[in-house]
């Protein structure tokens, strides 16, 4: 799908805006300063980050569809309508998820907010609360309490990694990317940071990511890129089927680079954010709870876009794909089986199987002879595998997704313990 | 909704049967001989199983819902119409699944019929025929060609057990289970035999699962108590959320024991026949891949029954639930978050969890002392978990899983290593 968006902004806009990596994360932008450190939540690590904009931020997002949501999610919900989609600052603890806490919870994650909000003089509906870890405990509220001005004071204009890193649970390393946009009306920057990385199959957004831009943007047309960038990048991706409480993606965007977004630049500003959730969203995947491979899931010839999704999404979570994948096995007929009973419109007679460059099953007919080299194939670690559903429709659609290994279950055996 | 179906039962037939386990499994009814042996399929277990009816009987199946069907699932289908519900004999090969294999597949299943009725003496549509295990791959025919005639030589009534146990694949042991069924007009018996253990999910029957009764039983009356028995057993069960492509519950009925079946004793042939099928169901589910230990898990308090198996079985296929248990952790934020994303209405302020005996979670309040004791329950092999879904419905469903180990990694990434 995503040529076909490119070419629908080569048509609105020429010429295209260029794209170039830079570090920095959330802070990349100008006008942006994090901070993360260790304020007691954990035993250890880092559980307090802190993204703060200069100035009041248009600010939106998208949230979990689960319906056991996690009290910090209402509480942006509401400061997002209150505020009319504006805001200063994104407060974050990890270890503990705040999710299942029931009116004890939702007093935290409003006290939460307070804290920041006082410690940064800024309006209480202006501070953006998550809260990320175990669900059903309480949070620590005397280590929020003295965590929070020391996060405040430790804000720094390249504090974006720290920040990164104080959002980890069981995160393997910290997602962050960064992007500068140059248009023909000048440039501005998009960063970001996520993470992972159990519990994650977002289906509005990731377990939790965030976007900041030093371009200036509406509410409206805030909301509108950050859902459509989730879309195909956070929205698409697996780890284990599990969309969590805590699910959400936020976004600011400052204005600081004076290079205002109207229609002619959203295409810019979409395809800025959408590297940014691309690169993210395939970090959480990578540093899934186990994974040792990022596999992308491509359904093809499918009757509709649903049915595609329905398809890719089927097989990148069964696990009976993702251990034989594990353990480099080109079993195609598992796949087939995936697509099969995934209620996507299906015809084994034009089925197609394709792991890398190597087509395994085509017409009713398996290429064995194949399967050492597909098996080859298979010991990489950034693989692309490739189901034609066989109905002769055109729809497509790609899920990332990651192998299932013993330590998957060695993790969540042993979470809590 | 057992207890209301037996309390329909009640108003309908009065006294109630008795049921008593027996032994033989498919040949503990009268009139069924039964033969196992090793063909060569497999390199050196049994893989080929016999069931033969010493007259015609009334036959019927429930098949699976995957749209990769193998080629002996069309077969069965195509032969229970033109026989017009009668079979004599079920044929069954173990190590290869004959699905995904095109043309030469569907060839192949039908002379393996033709093979098993031209040894008998019987109609080719007499004969239904399935296979299990590795898809994608052509059956050895020579191997069956030897093989079924001495499948054949080997008939006998106390077959059962061999029989059993050639349809294993990576079964730990076999599933076979018989009662006797006393009435006020007569005895008579059910037996039955199933194979697991991997990609299961029956939405219609299990991986393999056979019936055989000395009741006297019409086509219509049999299909109908195969798809009611199987209901409540074989499609309420989950390993690993994998309905695969060979999935059928077939039933054979000879009338060998002088009690016709009228609705009268419909009840009785139910029962019957839901006992057995319960107990086989629960032995694919123990004998799942890497599973130490089977859990209940009961969904209620549900606005509909849809609702109440949606969120049953999404809680029973979440990987975050399934390796809690494994590692004997009472992570009820696990079981919330997973009713939560099901898809079936969810009121969060009402939910409540009970494992085993205790409630952790109830009213929006968790209750963590009882996690060392619900951790000790957790450390049996036979568990119930209830998950009320807050509504204030009245709906209920049970669905069976088991736990998800490093094993299940071990065993699926190793499957044709």
């Amino acid at each position: 799908m995503n040529d076909r968006m490119n070419d629908r902004m080569n048509d609105r806009m020429n010429p295209r805006p260029t794209l170039r990596a830079v570090d920095g994360g959330v802070t990349a932008p100008s006008g942006f300063r994090a901070s993360g450190l260790h304020c007691g939540i954990k035993a250890r690590r880092p559980d307090l980050a802190l993204i703060v904009s200069d100035t009041p931020a248009t600010a939106a997002g998208v949230f979990t569809i689960n319906l056991a949501k996690a009290a910090p999610v209402y509480l942006c919900q509401e400061h997002l309508a209150s505020s009319g989609g504006r805001a200063i600052a994104i407060v974050t603890n990890s270890g503990c998820a705040n999710a299942c806490t029931g009116p004890q919870g939702v007093a935290d994650a409003r006290e939460m907010g307070q804290l920041t909000a006082a410690a940064l003089g800024c309006r209480e509906d202006h501070v953006l609360v998550a809260s990320t870890g175990v669900i059903g405990v309480n949070l620590k509220m005397d280590k929020l309490r003295a965590g929070i001005p020391q996060a405040v004071a430790a804000l720094t204009p390249d504090g974006g990694p720290d920040a990164a890193r104080a959002i980890m649970t069981t995160d393997p390393f910290p997602k962050e990317h960064a992007v500068e946009v140059t248009t023909e009306f000048g440039a501005f920057r998009v960063g970001g940071m996520a993470k992972g990385s159990g519990m994650i199959e977002p289906r509005m957004a990731t377990m939790i990511g965030y976007l900041t831009t030093d371009a200036g943007v509406d509410p409206v047309m805030l909301q509108r890129v950050v859902s459509e960038a989730s879309r195909y990048t956070f929205n698409a991706i697996t780890v284990d089927g599990e969309p969590s409480t805590n699910d959400c993606v936020l976004a600011l965007a400052n204005g600081a680079s004076g290079v205002d977004i109207n229609e002619n630049l959203y295409p810019a500003l979409f395809e800025g954010c959408r590297a940014v959730a691309h690169e993210l969203a395939l970090g959480v995947v990578r540093g899934g709870e186990g994974a040792t491979k990022l596999i992308a899931i491509t359904a093809t010839g499918a009757a509709t876009e649903s049915d595609a999704w329905t398809a890719a999404r089927a097989i990148a979570n069964s696990p009976l794909v993702k251990t034989a994948v594990h353990g480099g096995d080109p079993n195609w007929g598992r796949l087939v089986a995936a697509a099969g009973r995934s209620g996507a419109a299906f015809a084994l007679e034009g089925a197609r199987v394709q792991i890398g460059p190597l087509v395994l099953f085509e017409n009713g007919r398996p290429f064995d002879e194949r399967a050492p080299q597909a098996a080859e194939y298979l010991t990489g670690k950034d693989l692309t595998i490739e189901v034609n559903l066989g109905t002769g429709g055109t729809y497509s659609a790609t899920v990332w997704t990651c192998d299932l290994s013993a330590d998957y279950v060695k993790i969540n055996a042993e979470y809590r313990t």
